[in-house]
């Protein structure tokens, strides 16, 4: 049974995945040849596999026209927020990337301008050419009307806690619109006991990936350097928000015993930074429980919906949110205002 | 001020690392010979660091006497449940690990003839000769009054999920014993990016490690060939809790789809496994909301205490727990009962 419109609040899903064709056809054509066995792992899978389930969400990606929108009428989902799906444009060389960017944000844009009321979208950047992905995301936000910016974990093994990556939390900051830290499979340099279980991808190894990233992102003193940035991770925080406790005791002491030179003291804690700088989206987690935890230790208003279509598509799970055990206020915070505010819908 | 015992319940910490000096000693020498940096990480720190928690930890971890006594008094803890610390004797060659895991046993079980009031203990092994470990733990258990057995995580990179290991399973679950997979780094194959930004331990590194580990040995299909075998993982669960409603739901497309030969059918989800096969300790956790979280989600038979001695020895933390906003008899089985229960004190 469709779910209808609720008439208490708006419905906005915040990490639904998108891919042009001519993307995918680059993604296709590069399994196999970038020694990247977790790209091979998750392209080789979702474009040969003859599943229903690698056909559906092949098939569900390309789309931003009736079968999306029909899509998402069925779940009761007034609007997508909307990026381009993993790993995006870093599994290709850094000018690729660069300019593929651009293609995509152009499109994706396109869409949103057909369709205003249900689509909204953060834009790609080339994580390898820095001042290029600034200066990208500086003009899908000013000129095309993009929300923000998105990105899948490493790029080529490269972590953005790296300097040399901070102009894109800069511009970032400056213009006042959240990064959004997406998953994707771990490198070469840390798959192998993953892949060799099947547990590289969104079943775990994404998970361990981006909370990894961000949490070499919170070490690095990304949020020291620029206070006001703030970040989206989605998966409900991809577990830190449980591990916060642990994370403020083991890095306080490894600090305080210079075990690192890369660990240097930080002006607030690990925590506080998540509590601050951090929004945690819902994607892939039709559970209460671990939203009514994230809610309670980070706020209600650091807590938004995402289905993670069409990864995930599931009119079941959109029903036990409705039905969760709290406040009306809440629910209408995490389903649409929470959205509203940090993506400036 | 000291912490008194408390009138309600006993206090029974399971999760308190020793090490002899001799074993202390090998480790010292073995830094930098075994191509695994995340062992030369480890111990480097511990065994050379000038830092007080180095220091405090290294003196702590080698004495089974008065000090330690004095430390659990100071901290109210009526009983530690010791094991050989992280990453025992799997950092070493499969016969000096078998051997050695036969002596820490004698020294450990030693202790505790000593102080059955105070000490109980489980036992090491050494995983790379699966029928000498089975042994080795039937002898430590039925001859040497041994609560279990523990390992510690992976052995020069390979994990127990490998059927060739399942004897020790197999010895468990007879003996009907738990089996506590504790913490280490991750190996050469995972640690890199960990390693570079200072987070492969006790911070990060160590729950991905174990929580992979859990995950290769319930999606391996081992509690369905050793149903009534039950495990411990400490740290609240190294965050399985958190995700197990993702780890449901992508373990099952996954399985359907397909998609890897080594991830077939299983007999219950995994949700159920960790509620039905899985304990889960408060290691290095003194912090109510993930405890009341795990005992909401798996049950409060299945959560029990640990203080991580001397990696963590916190009298607040006690405090905290002692004041935890959950009804007294739920407080008793966290603290005692549950630990009497499953390691038969």
């Amino acid at each position: 049974m469709a779910i209808a419109k609720n008439p208490d609040y708006k419905r906005i899903a915040t990490e639904e995945a998108w891919a042009p064709t001519h993307i995918i056809e680059r993604f296709q054509k590069l399994v196999g040849t970038i020694g990247d066995p977790g790209f091979d792992s998750l392209w080789g899978f979702y474009s040969t596999s003859p599943s229903q389930r690698a056909q559906q969400v092949f098939a569900r990606l390309q789309d931003l026209g009736e079968r999306r929108l029909a899509d998402m009428d069925a779940c009761g989902i007034d609007v997508a927020v909307l990026s381009l799906t993993s790993p995006g444009v870093q599994c290709f060389d850094a000018a690729t990337a660069t300019s593929l960017a651009r293609v995509a944000n152009d499109e994706l844009a396109e869409a949103c301008r057909q369709r205003p009321d249900r689509f909204a979208a953060v834009a790609s950047f080339g994580p390898l050419e820095p001042a290029n992905a600034a200066k990208e995301i500086e003009r899908a936000v000013s000129q095309l009307g993009m929300k923000g910016a998105i990105f899948n974990s490493h790029t080529h093994g490269q972590y953005l806690s790296d300097p040399k990556f901070w102009d894109i939390f800069a511009v970032c900051e400056q213009l006042q619109v959240p990064l959004y830290l997406h998953p994707q499979t771990p490198p070469p340099a840390m798959i192998k006991p993953f892949l060799e279980a099947g547990l590289d991808g969104a079943v775990f190894g994404f998970g361990v990936e981006t909370g990894l990233h961000m949490l070499r992102i919170l070490t690095s003193g990304v949020f020291d350097r620029f206070p006001k940035l703030q970040m989206c991770i989605g998966h409900m925080g991809e577990a830190l928000p449980y591990w916060m406790y642990r994370l403020d005791y083991m890095h306080g002491v490894t600090v305080r015993s210079k075990r690192y030179e890369c660990l240097q003291p930080l002006q607030r804690r690990i925590s506080d930074y998540l509590k601050e700088n951090v929004y945690v989206t819902s994607s892939g987690y039709g559970w209460e429980p671990a939203i009514r935890f994230a809610q309670q230790e980070l706020g209600v208003d650091r807590v938004l919906y995402a289905m993670d279509y069409p990864y995930e598509y599931e009119a079941d799970e959109v029903r036990a949110l409705d039905s969760m055990n709290i406040p009306l206020a809440d629910k209408k915070k995490f389903f649409q205002t929470n959205a509203e505010r940090i993506f400036r819908l």
